[in-house]
């Protein structure tokens, strides 16, 4: 998407043709910065210090590592260790390793002269496939935003705009490009539906605030950002005409597991008659679970990133300011599990879906056979 | 309440007799700092900046700023000028009101000479009885944590300590001692109960990871600071007995506005099971308005409250950063209605009842008639 008017991926070869150039989003929302890798250990570094995050752009990040190792050694040892080194950076990164098989698998059949051009085309390949999966989203997605646009009516609360609320950052950032929650919005904006997007800030990490605000401000979508506690007086209001969210793993039969807090919007939406709706590549999808809230561990973190925030202070300086008494404890669970139940619908790269395990067969019927198992 | 092992209240009288001592709020969670007060204009301006906050506190504060003024002008143009000047400070306080109107007319029925006496009399009535109201608050919840207690057993996700979930501060430092929702979990507390309380940090402005969090630690009541997106998580998995908020106004009918984010609290303990109880003096009952969503006008705040936080640098300052994109927007809602049909019941200084007309009017059968008018 756009950056001061150009069009921008989260990760592209540079100028030369082989070293590999990235946002970081460590310095976001406050400095723009682009950084360029030219080794493995560079790329690792890139990843593991979060430089580039968001399950689809790790992927394609490590699988641009992989070549970048190539030119070095094209050897199978150096292809391992390697593969290695990159599959570490965020072990529980489901994408990296998928990357990391598909690009593996390649080389080890093509002989050595020539695979750091097969490295090459295969991690351009995963770019675009992204890529086109993220705008697929978008376009199943969008027709919702311009439905509740044309439902608009002297007696809406807001008849300018449509009003979308979203949580956490499941935007371009995240992805190659397009993103996933977001493509529909972006796909909406760039048609001239005006759309505007309440970010929730999503604390403790402040994905909203700080990155969704960010990016849909370099595009030039209307947005305002707010508290985590903001979304439900506004839905009680009628100024939400729907929610959109992204997840990061959804369960067979549409259980959705997604940054803490979802849960809680989810069902302000449902008490207000507001569409909750969730983005997902069709990769997010855990076949082999039913029951969201039984079956998935959630991730607890360093209660710092509660007790502790980082901003831009007068001076300029990006600065971490602690914000409770010295001695208390914080907890900090960083995903939460929303019902199938308070969830309107799926958007998949396939089309849209009930969240529910038939509406999830429906669009990949490939599963059928497997969840008679 | 406790500070340091030492007995606080929120504002008393110096060991000179006559000047007025406040805990400057400002400077929490990070330093503890009492602040003397000898005039109007001090007892104004701590009222202003916020030294002193919470109703019933700027009431008692408002009280001994009369005091202040009458040590040096006992005449009625003095007093009608100071009541000028107190009530000015926090224009909406309903409470500040009340306390300068109850002490005027005393006055005015005193000769000049007994009025400096009457003054300091009555605004320390004013003391006592909020302390009275809370401590019964207090004594009236306590039984729900007591119980809670009591019904814990192997099957409990855990069975070492009641858990209760708060909102925001409507504790100690909300009153002159005590507070509202934390009254019982102080008096269960101090009755040997295990209690463990969530501290909902409560963004924008913070009170409960400021205030909540440095109260009940000064206190010894154990407590977790969590983000405002983590309750509905907690519920989910058993991890809370109860919640406990307090409230700004309470309908007739018993739909309660209180901090932005109680609301989302009270959906996720109703889809739970989880009881959600209001604590309040019967003073935030607002008879004439029923039904809390149509009838009460919600604050807007600055939007920087929300672009903005103040915490204590690595070097020691107390200092303000950004965390928000420049350009971007912010909302910044200060309060929501939860309605009186998610509320397991309302706690009040006459004891508990039903959140509804029927449940209030019980309690407060002088208000039968008002209400068939």
């Amino acid at each position: 998407m756009n950056v001061d008017g150009k069009a921008y991926r989260t990760i592209w070869l540079g100028g030369d043709g082989w070293s590999v150039e990235i946002i970081d989003q460590t310095r976001l929302p406050h400095d723009f910065v682009t950084v360029r890798l030219t080794t493995l250990d560079e790329t690792a570094g890139a990843i593991k210090s979060m430089q580039v995050r968001g399950a689809p752009l790790i992927g394609a990040a490590a699988a641009y590592g992989l070549c970048l190792a190539l030119r070095g050694d094209p050897s199978d040892a150096a292809l391992n260790a390697a593969y290695d080194t990159l599959a570490a950076t965020r072990p529980t990164a489901v994408n990296l390793c998928w990357a990391l098989d598909g690009m593996r698998m390649i080389l080890r059949n093509t002989p050595e002269a020539g695979r750091v051009e097969a490295a090459y085309r295969r991690a351009a390949e995963i770019c675009d496939e992204d890529v086109a999966i993220c705008r697929s989203i978008g376009e199943h997605g969008a027709g919702l935003i311009t439905s509740a646009w044309q439902a608009k009516d002297e007696t809406s609360a807001d008849e300018e705009r449509v009003n979308v609320l979203t949580h956490c950052n499941a935007g371009w950032l995240a992805t190659v490009d397009w993103g996933t929650a977001l493509a529909p919005i972006y796909v909406a904006h760039d048609d001239g539906i005006p759309v505007h997007v309440w970010v929730d800030e999503t604390r403790p990490r402040n994905q909203g605030a700080a990155l969704t605000a960010w990016e849909l401000g370099c595009h030039g979508v209307p947005h305002t950002v707010i508290a985590d506690n903001a979304g439900g007086h506004l839905m009680q209001h009628g100024l939400v005409d729907l929610c959109l969210t992204g997840t990061d793993r959804t369960t067979a039969r549409g259980d959705v597991c997604n940054k803490i807090g979802t849960y809680l919007k989810a069902l302000a939406a449902h008490d207000n008659g507001v569409p909750f709706y969730v983005a997902l590549p069709q990769t997010t999808i855990d076949w082999t679970i039913d029951d969201g809230l039984a079956e998935i561990p959630i991730e607890q973190r360093d209660g710092a990133e509660v007790t502790h925030i980082t901003g831009r202070g007068a001076d300029g300086a990006v600065q971490t300011v602690q914000l409770t008494p010295d001695g208390s404890a914080a907890a900090n669970y960083a995903f939460d599990v929303t019902p199938a139940r308070l969830i309107s619908g799926l958007i998949t790269d396939r089309g849209m879906c009930e969240a529910s395990a038939e509406g999830l067969l429906g669009l990949f019927p490939e599963q059928r056979q497997a969840a008679a198992r």
